[in-house]
């Protein structure tokens, strides 16, 4: 128990315990596959807000649907295509003897969501999705230690102005709860004001984690920032989404899981503007292993939505923040911009 | 036509031609009701982000149902008590011949949503609701001009640090549409950060509109800021929510209404921390007049949700702001900070 809230020993949403992350990507392809599993099943949810969204078992984690818990959750380039990953993911849960049980079989459950990097300059000439083999190797590499930047789903990832990236914070709550976020940023809009190096952020940020430059403001308040749907680099209507998970070790309901992964998006609002457009598949998944038990039934809720908004907002900067240059990109990285 | 985008000459939701605001209040009561109508019916849409909503008549609005549009919309105090205030407004706008045809009678539409002010020190010993009469008052009242701050459904609104109030915004596009907020501030959490003078909102404000401070960082990024379920006055749980419209004159369907209303909660998040809690019934109704054509089926869309979030955020700082002091007030306004 600690007086202050402070980010765990990694500050990635693997300081949950018993959550592991495994990334997998093809430079060639300009795009990946994220993986979130566990050590064992955990409770799951989710909420869409764009008006673009590209999922696939998405619908069973409504809490009146049977399942409540899931094996693991996929963040995958590639468009709908990238659906695919979760089909490798569960091929290797299932040679891992993983699985929803019923009727002599095991169904490993694993939702997924994709965001779009089909026109980001990498080889898409392929005649087999490459989703499926991306998948399953992103699970085998999966462990508590990961990058952040141009990694898995976050590879190929673009804002409108700079490359995007994979991101991960988490917050230690003083009631001993610990919240992470992992994103793969792939905005309509963008992650700084005005283009330039101050992040949306900013007002969330702990210890310098994406450059501690601080907030700002942007040369004009009231024109809408620039975004893909502009014209921009890689852009054009519907090239983007932002997809994110949000865990706990906090004991939660289906339903609470939920709750969180709502106030989440607060988190993806005051990071990238805009966000939640209609042209992008913004979404949270929240996951909870139920090693915690809350504070307080409404406190803790409270308490957990809020961690949960702020490690989206300052996972998205770092993804941001981590990204480096690749041969064939077609924007610069937050890391060259002067 | 204008290149950049600005407020229009009210920077009132009423810049939509042909809305009208109408406020009533009771200062004893300490709670009163916001009306929005228009001159003519006009599409209208919802979305509800908070866990603890009370609301009327907006299960018709999913795009699906059988209505598209309706004759006005209600804010109201009062908690549950307030939804009362619509039957006020709709025995008002049937006697006015106002409402939707059907078997020779006219039913006015009047979707409406509440917000929790029965613990801010006003006298709520009545035995008769007096919401519906309030709701009719303000019906009269309804016109282009009307006040910020301690009026309508904002009278008795708190945040956890200051009073709240009725907030508007406006701005006109560059191709001519034009979009406003309205907002009744009464959030689980704060305006402002660290409870100080300076707004979440800083980043959108126009002009000085809300005292021109910038943006500021809090004391501690990692602590999830007071709110009104930590004991603050008038609090306690469940003691909030802030329910808003935003309106454009442009062309809209119903579900791109509703795509609208989704966005604009982007501005809540930025304006508001936290928001959409589970103590909360934070909502945003959209409504469309269907005068302008979209400038671009899909870039159309994408300004007008960015500029419904900007406006929102701005309404909400510039109600805060508008706030003064009343006998008998819990906390101390805006104004009154130093």
């Amino acid at each position: 128990m600690n007086a202050r809230s402070r980010p765990g020993p990694l500050n990635l949403i693997t300081d949950v315990g018993g959550l592991l992350v495994g990334n997998a990507g093809d430079d060639a392809l300009k795009s990946g596959v994220t993986v979130l599993t566990g050590d064992r099943p955990f409770t799951a949810a989710v909420h869409v807000m764009g008006g673009a969204p590209g999922t696939r078992e998405t619908d069973l984690l409504a809490p009146d649907k049977l399942v409540t818990e899931v094996d693991a959750l996929v963040l995958s380039g590639g468009s709908a295509f990238g659906l695919d990953a979760a089909g490798g993911v569960m091929a290797g849960l299932r040679a891992a003897g993983r699985g929803f049980a019923v009727a002599g079989q095991h169904v490993p459950i694993v939702p997924a969501a994709i965001l779009f990097d089909l026109a980001n300059g990498g080889d898409k000439d392929w005649t087999e999705s490459p989703y499926t083999d991306l998948g399953r190797e992103a699970l085998r590499e999966a462990g508590t230690g990961f990058d952040l930047g141009r990694e898995g789903a976050g590879l190929g990832a673009m804002t409108a102005t700079t490359m995007g990236g994979l991101g991960s914070a988490s917050l230690v709550l003083p009631w001993g709860a610990t919240v992470g976020a992992l994103v793969a940023v792939n905005a309509l809009g963008s992650a700084t004001i005005d283009g330039g190096r101050h992040f949306y952020s900013a007002p969330w940020e702990i210890g310098g984690e994406f450059g501690g430059l601080g907030p700002a403001m942007p040369s004009d308040p009231a024109a809408r920032p620039v975004t893909k749907a502009d014209g921009a680099a890689g852009g054009g209507q519907g090239a983007s989404t932002t997809i994110a998970i949000v865990a706990t070790d906090a004991k939660l309901s289906q339903a609470q899981a939920q709750r969180m992964a709502i106030a989440a998006h607060d988190g993806m609002a005051r990071a990238l503007v805009p966000s939640h457009t209609p042209l992008d598949g913004d979404l949270v998944f929240a996951a909870a292993t139920g090693e915690v038990p809350l504070s307080d039934p409404v406190i803790g809720a409270l308490d957990l939505g809020h961690a949960a908004a702020t490690c989206l907002a300052r996972a998205i900067a770092r993804g941001v923040h981590a990204a480096r240059p690749r041969p064939g990109d077609l924007l610069p990285c937050w890391s060259d911009l002067s």
